[in-house]
């Protein structure tokens, strides 16, 4: 293989596909990215054994066809250090790799691009599903919190992309709290895939501004189609929670609070109870008051008192103090609605941004001792 | 102790002291900040086994003279999250914190004033040092990367601050390499004072702009007075390194080259030098040509060539790689000249900064093997 190419392109498509790249896999050749040149240019390529990013073909000059599979690390590194914008790559039989730019010249050794591993295409004669790229950054930034961290069941720790009566889902549930938002927009068919959530956290780094996003998938594989690169991903197997039905409880009160006085009472709750085993905040509610309260464990309490509207109940109920802060720092309004009904029954909070559609969070009360 | 106080000007007095918190000190009262209000304000002070930072008064309300322990983190995270700018704090019998703001009313437990340790005051009928803090934070921020991280010789983890012949030198060694920058302006006497590391690391975060700072000393400590608040450090005891004998060595090769090609040229080889051993790099001086050459353990290798002026010799030399880019990112000058000798002798870089005054900089080579 020889090439030349601008750095700056370059530089910008390395960090697209580094993204992918396992650097303490048990595969060596999972360090490295793979560079392929054709005549439509440069394609790079990362893998881990989850999840492939690859590039649109960049513009290059090709002298001579060919891959060759480089280190991540120092490709990255080099080429941005690079003090010309225009670098040539040259290959030799060994698979070395002589970078020149200027009269900077590194060699690296690379590996046999033979070596790299090829994944099942995906193929379908199914329409892929289209959707503007800043609604799907939005639906996963609103539910990629919830998705659980530990692997005790293995399916909370991917995402739920379903599609059904012509809404896209997304869900994130880790057994403690429900994240889910619904975009309706006459998708077609009924699918459910769920995502391991690096795949899902990757695609909405990549997402760039204004641009419609194509997924399709397989049995065993989603593919993600932007307009200079894909990722595919896995696919978990196994059966999802219905948290539809979760949502069905009818609430027996509700009330409106100030959203930002909220989140900030939590917040300095969170401060008390950081040094507690469980960072859990007392709502005490009555009236048009709700108190906020966190006790430590050496007995420092924060005690707030926020103003409420509306208020159809009388409640004394405990939470882990972050699911609502993580729920409250992804609404983006000045008012909320809690729903509640007794305190063993969960938190619902629900609502709609104009440009994404419906959010529903669900969080389970800490039980009362 | 009863006070009300300005939220920001709180803040602010509580982010200067708690630097010198000791959170894992095994005297769990060095993780408090002891709080005083007495006639002139309120006084902050935090402390370690080894240092002490103490606010000048603060603007405050005393409703009630006191003092009291507060824990430090707890203190920090609640008065940022405050809803509204007016504080009140105040404390009862079992030292307990009441702070209120607004309708927030968080409690905590504070310690004993009493508890808090006092230390030895500084009583010197000499005149203090007075320096500019602009240039005390360029003299700090030149040398202190070259104070050595482990601590075999004691004595070098601190940086020596020197009065001799009317100028205040500054000075860091770790053995391998030295860092020595001079001011003269008329000091007087003949000092040697070696500060812990983490105190001169401090005080350059704490100088504001264009304030000047007054250090005294006495046999075991050393005090910085700036116009807000004072650090007071614990000296290092021992013999420094005579460092200027060290630059007595006549160079019998020297040259000039550019500043920014020879930085990045150096970085770029760190890139492949990482995985090696040493990060080593080598210096093939001839003619008007340097080549910088780091070959790593994998035979990957990175070979720049720059051009030089006005050389005066021919040598190949190894150096930590590191230990050049260091300095190389705390010079400010398009070109630099680089003295040499042998490839077993020292690299010598000398130069003057209008608003300072004189850098020396030496590095030990790697020894030809």
């Amino acid at each position: 293989m020889h090439i030349e190419c601008s750095k700056e392109i370059l530089v910008n498509a390395i960090s697209k596909v580094s993204k992918a790249v396992s650097p303490r896999s048990t595969m060596p050749i999972l360090s490295h990215i793979l560079v392929r040149a054709d005549r439509d240019g440069l394609t790079l390529t990362a893998r881990s054994t989850d999840m492939k990013i690859e590039t649109s073909p960049i513009e290059a000059e090709v002298y001579e066809k060919g891959a060759i599979a480089i280190p991540s690390r120092e490709f990255e590194n080099l080429i941005r250090l690079m003090p010309t914008d225009i670098i040539n790559i040259k290959t030799d039989d060994q698979h070395k790799v002589y970078i020149k730019s200027g009269k900077s010249s590194p060699k690296i050794n690379g590996m046999d691009a033979e070596l790299y591993p090829t994944d099942d295409e995906i193929t379908t004669i199914e329409e892929p599903i289209e959707i503007e790229s800043g609604i799907l950054k939005k639906m996963i930034e609103k539910t990629k919190f919830s998705v659980a961290k530990d692997d005790s069941r293995p399916v909370l720790t991917g995402m739920l992309f379903k599609i059904d009566e012509g809404a896209l889902n997304i869900v994130g549930i880790d057994g403690f709290r429900v994240s889910w938002v619904k975009h309706s927009n006459n998708y077609k068919g009924y699918i459910e895939l769920i995502v391991p959530l690096p795949s899902v956290e990757n695609v909405s780094k990549l997402l760039k501004d204004n641009e419609t996003v194509k997924i399709y998938h397989s049995a065993r594989n989603i593919k993600f189609e932007m307009s200079d690169c894909i990722l595919v991903s896995s696919l978990l197997d196994g059966n999802y929670i219905n948290y539809e039905n979760l949502f069905n409880n009818t609430s027996t009160m509700n009330f409106t609070v100030d959203h930002t006085a909220f989140l900030n009472s939590l917040e300095r709750a969170m401060v008390i109870s950081s040094d507690a085993k469980s960072s859990a905040v007392s709502l005490e509610i009555k009236d048009d008051t709700m108190m906020v309260i966190s006790v430590s464990d050496s007995g420092n309490t924060s005690n707030d008192e926020l103003e409420i509207q509306n208020n159809t109940g009388e409640l004394n109920i405990k939470f882990n103090n972050k699911y609502i802060v993580d729920v409250l720092r992804n609404i983006d309004e000045d008012e909320i609605v809690l729903n509640l009904n007794t305190n063993k029954s969960p938190l619902i909070i629900k609502g709609e941004e104009e440009d994404m559609g419906e959010y529903n969070y669900l969080i389970l009360p800490i039980n009362p001792t």
